[in-house]
């Protein structure tokens, strides 16, 4: 049995973008299974009081994130292109979908960074219906997927998952759980994946 | 003329106790100097409009900090023993003695490192007087410097160097900046020194 790291995080999640993409390449080279979870920060920042992203709440938190990820994604080789539209998006749709081909297709995790790749690497609004569509087609799935993302059986996982991360102590994304380990934040993503390989030894 | 990463930090802060132990010998390593500037969070808190520590106002944030914390102390080695009184301390004192010590005497970083050893590796109350007095005595510094302390030289450099880290866009502890250039967080310690040799190429 390889130990999973479950990955939380929220498709609108600006520093979630660098997490989803190197988190496999980091599970590879330690062998370790990736469990990917999408949920909704905004029921979360609710919880806490916030009516909004920290982000926006707090402009110099906000205005140093910004910053940050210029310097953190030119450090990865990842592309940053700023959406025009206000951050952060409203993911509701995106994380549908995404769940859908989590559950029912061996694509999930492709189309998660290829969202991610599109509003943060190209700048497209993920709220948009034709950004989602085109993701669907950029990575190989079929329309007929947004029909299953609002099937019964399938649109109450969204919530579910976000229930979930406020049980386990989620207050952020991206997050990252061994069993009742929790980390906070992409700069602790390799904290978590010592931790799951410790648990396994 | 060697670059400077100057270093933020708040005595009450408990990460900023990580970076206090090891910023030195990072510096050492990489041909850095280091300015050590003492300031308050609690004013900075409130201009965001919080009341209190974001650890005490949200409490899944304050329950991962108190694990993080001892994840981390234990991965650096370090001694951690959460002092019986609330979180976070008063500070101003030791900030006042703080500054008195690295204006006036060379061991003004010693006494920044007693002060939060005594803290958070004893468990010390370091809002109590007889904590700091113990801890000058540890360092070999004068009780004279209290008098220092509460000089009308000395005594407006906490708040000058509070308004100095609001200006400079900072929002939390610890922080470096190089120039304009403003990293958060014990994590992005070696990030800010990659940036400060990167700058004197």
């Amino acid at each position: 049995m390889r130990p999973t790291v479950t990955f939380w995080f929220d498709l609108a999640s600006t520093y979630s973008y660098l997490s989803a993409m190197r988190i496999e390449a980091e599970a590879e080279t330690r062998g370790i299974a990736v469990s990917w979870k999408p949920f909704l920060l905004g029921p979360i920042f609710a919880a806490q009081g916030w009516s909004n992203s920290p982000f926006n709440l707090y402009p110099a938190k906000g205005r140093y994130m910004l910053r940050d990820m210029e310097r953190r994604c030119a450090a990865l080789g990842l592309p940053l292109q700023w959406p025009s539209t206000p951050l952060p998006a409203n993911s509701i749709r995106a994380a549908r979908l995404a769940i859908a081909a989590l559950e029912t297709t061996d694509k999930g995790s492709d189309l998660c960074r290829m969202i991610y790749h599109m509003q943060f690497g190209e700048g497209a609004d993920i709220a948009d219906a034709d950004t989602l569509q085109e993701a669907l087609h950029r990575v190989g799935l079929s329309d007929d997927l947004h029909q299953v993302a609002r099937s019964p059986e399938l649109k109450p996982l969204l919530r579910a998952n976000t229930d979930q991360a406020q049980a386990a102590g989620i207050f952020g994304a991206p997050s990252f759980t061994i069993g009742d380990e929790l980390f906070w934040g992409d700069d602790h993503l390799e904290a978590a994946f010592d931790w799951a390989v410790a648990k396994q030894d």
